[in-house]
C-alpha cells in the first residue's frame, strides 16, 4: 500500500461515531504534541500501538518515532503501570507529548492502523490472537519465531496457543526475507541474537562457502537484552567490573538461529552457541568460528558477503582487516561484519555487531512495518551511533 | 538571512572558475552521498566546515548534521589526522560518506558558508583570526567566551591574540542571548558547566529571588569532558569504578560562569565551584545550593524558572518534586532542572542535568548557528535520549 | 578482655552437652576448614556469628575475617536462604568452608561470642533484643544508631521497639568513641554517609574552627550502598553511564549525621546533605562546604585534623593539595581527608573519601569488635586497596 | 632453602661496609614502616626489589606484598618517574611506607635478595642479563617465555638478546611445573590468556582426552591487561559500554600458548586464539570449544580436571553445571573452571576465569617466588575476591 493511498484511508474513516471522533482527534491532538521535538513532517498519518511501552524494546520503538515522518503514537500499553504518564516510567521520554499508558483490555483498536507488540514471551499468542484483523503487528516476542509449535513447546515449556497464527507468521529478518514481509500482516521480529548471526552466515551457508557442520558460535551481549525487569543478577553491582556465559548449551535462541541456518542451507543444523554477558548497557557481538568448504578461502567469503549487503544500508562489510566494534553501532540500526582467516588453516572467523536493541529488535521491527506499509525501509532509522 | 534568501545566493555563486565548479560538484555529491542514511531532504543548501574534526565535539557536531536538512558538511579538517579517512578517526560515523580529514591550511573556505571551530583552547583565536569574514563561525573552545581579554590571560596563561574579534564575540548561550546570536558572525560557545550553571541561575538572579553571595555549585562531569587526548589520569582502568574532585578551586570555568551572573546581578559575583569527574562518558549535573533573598521560598524560584523557559523546547522544568538525572539526557540537546527546598532555613537546592557533549557544546553550536542562518533553532537536534 | 583471657575461658566451657560438644567439635573444624586460604594462624578462638549473611555487608565482614587470626565463623543467617551454601549466594566465598546459611531461628548461640548484625533496618530492634546476653554485638543497621527514640520514630516511620537497648547501645565511631566501645556490649555502627562526614567535621567543630550553620554537605555514592535487594532502579541499565541525585532533604542518614555533629557542637545543628547515586558499586565522597570562623584559614583546618589524626592507622590527612579518589580506598578500611580554600573568602571545601561497604560498614564493624574483645583494632583489616 | 636458613643468611652478612649498614638499616626501617599496616609479624627477612614498580603489575606486587609474612620490598625503580613517591604515581599505596622510586641504573641490588621484573616486553633481556647472579628473578615480561629463540624474534620483531639466559629460564605455571620452578634461578611468569588456557587444558592434552585439533579459545580480557601507558584506545570513553576482538590471529600470546600445549601432547598444537577487550578493569575468561577424544564424554573430562587438581588451593573446579564468572576472582588468585556439554555432539566447552592481574600475572609471579624462596606457596595471596 503506498503512503499516498493510506492517506486517503486514513481521512476517510466515514463511520466514525461521534466518540468517535472525539477520541480521534484526542489521538490526533496527542500525536500532534508528541512530535514537539521531532522532525519537521506535514502530519503523521499511520497511527501506531505500542504493546508493552514499560520494557526497553517498548521504550525504544518510542524513541525511533519521534523522529518518523508518518508513524505516531496512538496509545500505548503496559498493564501492571496503566494510568501512569510516560515520563513517570521513563524519564527520559517526558519531554515528548505521548499518551498515557493503559491496560491493554482497554486500548480501542478501531483507529489503530499497526502495532508493536513489545511483551514478554509466552503472553503474547493470546493476546495477539485477540487483536482485530485490520491491524498490522510486529511481534518483538519469540512467540511466532519457531515454524514447528512442538520446538516451540520444548524450549519454552507450553504448548503454543495460536498454531493458526503461526502459520501466518512471517520470520522479520528484514535483509533476508524482504519481499515475504512486506505482504505479511504478522511478523515475527527476530531475535537480537539470531539477527547478529544469521545476517553474516546465511549468505555464506547458501552459496556452500562453509560448512554447516562445527559452527561455533561465541556470543557477547549487553545488560538491556535481560530487559527490565529488577533480578538480583541483573543489578548494577552484580553486573559492573565481570563478565559470564550464561545459557551454556541451553539458550532459547538455539532454535531460531537452526531454524534460519538449516533454511539456508537445505538441511537440519547444529551449532554451538554461547552467550556470555558483558557489562554494558548496549550491544552485541557474535564471533563465529567456522569451517570453510574444501577449496574456499577467507577472501571468497568477503566477496560474497560484499556481494550479498552491497545494496543494503543497515548491513555493512568493513574494509579489509576492519574489527567491527560495538561501540560503532550504539543506538543505530546497523549491522556491521567482517571476516578474518584463523590460525588454523581451513577455517575463518566472522564478527558481527549490532546494537541488540536497536537492530536486534526495535530497530529491525520499525523497518519491518515500514516495510508492511510501504514506505521506505529506513524511516525513523536515521540515526548516527552514539559515540562516545 | 532567511533560508530562502540563502539558496540563491547558493545557486548563484557566478565567479566561480572551473575548478571552482568541479570541486563545488565534488563537494556536492559528498554531501549527497552523506546524508546517505540522514532524513530525506530535498538538498543540503548550508556548506558548513568542521574545524577540528578527530575530537569528540567534532564528531558531534558530524552525528547530529547527519539529520540535518540544510547543513552539509563541506569540509573537515584534523592537522594530525590529515590524510584520513573519518572511519579510521571515528568507526562509528564510517557508514556516512564524508570528506577525508585534511589539515586546516589546506582547507579551502571559499564554498564554505559556515564553520564550527572544535580546536582546543589556546590555538583557536590565530586561526580564526585568519578566516575569511564571509564565514559564520561558532567557535566551541573556550577562546572567546571572556569579554575581559585580561581575564583570559589571568585563566588561561596567555595574552590574547585577537582582541578585536573578541570585542565582536557574542556569548552563545542560547535561550538566554538569543537576539544577539541572530546577528552575530562570531559566537562564542559556553562550556558545558557554565551552560549547566548559568540557565537555571541567570533568570533567578536576575529576579533578585537568590543572594549572589555563597552561591556553592558541585558539578559532576562524564569524561568526555576532558576530550579526546590520551592521557593517563583517563584510562578506563583509571577512571571506572570510582571518582574524585578536580581543578578545586581553580578551574578554568568558573570565571565564565562568574561573567554571566554578574551580567545577571549586574554586579561582580563570586562563586564556590567543586567539578567532580564520574564513570560515565556523558552526563553533567549541577547542584547548586543557593540562599534565596528574605521572603522568598522555593515555590517562588520554581515558578520563575517556569516562567522563563515555558516556551524553550530544549530547558525543561521538571514536575515538582522530580529529580533530573543524566540518563534523561544522554544524546540530546536538553537541559533538565528543578528546584528543591533545603533543610537549613532559606536555602534551596537546584539541579540541572545536560549532556555535556550536546547541549553543553555541540548541540547548543548547532542550535546557534541555525538562529544564525536563520533557520528553526531545533533543526538537527530532533534525538531523544538514548536509554537505556 | 585479653586474648589470653578469652582462650582460656573458650578452652573450658565446662558445661557443654555431649550434643553440643559434637556441635562445638563441628563448629570447630568448619573454622578450621574456614581458614584453608587464610593467614596462617595457630587456631582462631574467638566464634563469630553473622546475622544477614546474604547481603552486601554480611558477605563483606565474611572476606575480612578470612584473614583475622582469632575471629572465625560459628554461624550464618539468613531467611530467605536459610539451607543454601554461601556458594549459592556468594560465588566469590565459593572457595571457603564455610557453614550453609540458616534461619536466624534456628541459631544456637550458645557456642557464639559475638555477631554481627546485616540485618535490614527496622527489623534489627526485635531479633537483637532477643539474643543471648553473653553475646557482643555490632549492629550495621540504622536501628540503634539515633540516642532519641522518637528521632527515630519520626525517621523510620514506626516506633522502637526496644528503647532500653537503645539506652545501652554506643555509637561506634571508632575514632571518636574508641574507648566507650571498648567496653561496649551493644555497637550501633555508623551509616557510610554519617562516618565519611562526621571524621573530618568532629574535630573541627569540637575546636571551633567552622560555623555549624550552613554546612553543606555534597555526598556521592556508589551502588553497593543501597544493597542487593532486586530494585528496578537499581539494575545495570538504569545506573550505568549516568548519575543522579536522590532523597533530596530527605535521606535517613541526615539526623544521625547532625547528632554526631551537635555532640561535638554541644548545640543543635542542621545540615545540608544532599546524597547522589554514582555509577560504579564500591565508594564514597563526601564534600563538604563550610565557613571558617571568624580569623579562621585553611591551614588551621588541615593542622587541627593532622593532630587529630597524625596516630591513626584508618583515618589519614592527605598531603597538602591532594585531592583525595575513592579509587584510593576501594576494599580497604581507609578514609582519607583534605582541606581546601575555597574560592568564596572564609570558606573551604574539605573531601574525604571511604570505601562505604569497608570503613563505611563491614571494616569499621570488624574495628569496633576488635576493641571490644580486646585485639589490636587493625586485625582482619589490612587489606590495601585494590586498583586498578 | 628454608626459612629459618634464609633468616641466618640475613643477619650475617658479614662483609657489609659502613655505608652498607647505613644503607640496610635504612631499607630495614623502610621495610618496618611498609608493614605499618599489614599482617603481623615478627620481620621481613626477604629482601624483595620491584623493577618497573610505576605499572599496574608492579603496583600489584606492592598489595600483595603488604601482607606477605617474609617478602619485604627494598628497592623499586621506574625509570621515568625516579625520585617520585610512590603516594604520586599510586595514591592507592600512599599510605604505606615504601622506598622512594629510583632509576634501575640506580639500584644497589647487594643487599636484595630477589626481584620481580614489572618491565616492558622487549626491554627486559639486556637489563635481567645485567643484574647480579645472587638474585632470584621472576619475570612478569614475555622476554623468556618462548624456549625458541626465532620463534620470540618473529613474534616480537627484534632478535633475542639473551639466549643463553634463556636456557636457563623456567616457565613459571606453576601448577604444571612447580618442581622445576623451586630450583630455578630465572622464572619467565606466564601470560595471562596462557595462564587461564593451559591449566584447564594441558591435563585433558596429557591423558589424551581431546584432541589438539580444532582446539578454539574466545578470549575476554578486562583492560588492564594493555597496561597504564596513556593510549587513545583505552581511554575511558573508548572503552566503556562496548566490546571488541582484537589481535585477531595475531596476538602475541598464541605462540606461547601453544607452546605449552605442544609439550604436554608431545607434538605440534595449532589453535585458535582470539582475544576481547571488555569494559572493566581486571578479569579474564577463556571459553574454549573443544573436540573429544573418540568416545570421550565430559564427565570424563570433569573427572580428569577434578583429580588433576583436588590438591591445589588456587585451581577450582567448580560444581557441576556452575558457571564460572570473572566476578568471583576479582583481586584473588583463584582460576576457576568448568566443563559443560556442547550441542555439537563429540564437543565440550571449557570455561576458566582468573583475575588477570593476580593469577595472570602478579599474584602467580609472587606465588613463584614463594616456591623459589622455599616458603609455603600461598603467602601474600589469601586474599579473596573483592566482591561487589
Amino acid at each position: 500500500m503506498s503512503a499516498t493511498a493510506f492517506n486517503s484511508i486514513f481521512f476517510n474513516r466515514a463511520h466514525s461515531s461521534n466518540k468517535d471522533l472525539i477520541k480521534q482527534q484526542n489521538v490526533k491532538s496527542r500525536i500532534k504534541c508528541s512530535i514537539k521535538s521531532g522532525i519537521e513532517t506535514s502530519q503523521k498519518n499511520v497511527r501506531v500501538g505500542v504493546l508493552g511501552a514499560s520494557g526497553y524494546t517498548g521504550s525504544e520503538i518510542l524513541r525511533l518515532l519521534a523522529n518518523h515522518p508518518h508513524f505516531g503514537v496512538a496509545l500505548m500499553t503496559a498493564d501492571r503501570k496503566a494510568g501512569q504518564t510516560i515520563s513517570s516510567v521513563f524519564p527520559h521520554l517526558g519531554t515528548q507529548n505521548l499518551p498515557d499508558l493503559i491496560a491493554i483490555k482497554d486500548a480501542d483498536f478501531s483507529d489503530v492502523d499497526a502495532v508493536f507488540c513489545c511483551l514478554p514471551h509466552g503472553t503474547t499468542q493470546e493476546i495477539i490472537k485477540g487483536l482485530p484483523k485490520h491491524l498490522k503487528i510486529v511481534d518483538l516476542s519469540a512467540d511466532f519465531r519457531l515454524r514447528d509449535v512442538s520446538e516451540y513447546e520444548e524450549w519454552y515449556g507450553q504448548p503454543h496457543r495460536a498454531p493458526d497464527l503461526q502459520k501466518e507468521a512471517i520470520y522479520g529478518l528484514t535483509e533476508v526475507l524482504r519481499e515475504e514481509i512486506k505482504n505479511a500482516r504478522l511478523v515475527a521480529n527476530p531475535g537480537c541474537y539470531p539477527t547478529s548471526i544469521q545476517l553474516p552466515l546465511v549468505p555464506l551457508i547458501k552459496t556452500n562457502l562453509i560448512q554447516t557442520s562445527n559452527i561455533i558460535v561465541d556470543a557477547k551481549s549487553g545488560v538491556s537484552g535481560a530487559g527490565r525487569s529488577a533480578k538480583e543478577n541483573l543489578l548494577f553491582t552484580e553486573v559492573t567490573e565481570g563478565m559470564n556465559s550464561y545459557g551454556v548449551t541451553r539458550h532459547r535462541h538455539a532454535p531460531e538461529i537452526e531454524q534460519g541456518l538449516a533454511d539456508a542451507a537445505g538441511s537440519k543444523v547444529t551449532i554451538s552457541f554461547t552467550p556470555h554477558l558483558i557489562p554494558m548497557s548496549r550491544g552485541m557481538q557474535s564471533t563465529i568460528y567456522v569451517e570453510m568448504a574444501p577449496g574456499v578461502k577467507t577472501e571468497d567469503l568477503y566477496h560474497q558477503l560484499k556481494l550479498s549487503y552491497q545494496d543494503e544500508e543497515f548491513v555493512v562489510l568493513l574494509e579489509n582487516g576492519v574489527i567491527p566494534r560495538t561501540h560503532s553501532v550504539k543506538g543505530s540500526n546497523y549491522c556491521l561484519i567482517n571476516v578474518f582467516p584463523d590460525r588454523i588453516p581451513g577455517r575463518a572467523i566472522i564478527i558481527s555487531v549490532i546494537d541488540n536493541v536497536v537492530k536486534g529488535a526495535s530497530g529491525q521491527a520499525l523497518q519491518n512495518l515500514n516495510l508492511i506499509m510501504g514506505f521506505p525501509e529506513n524511516l525513523g532509522l536515521s540515526y548516527l551511533p552514539l559515540f562516545p
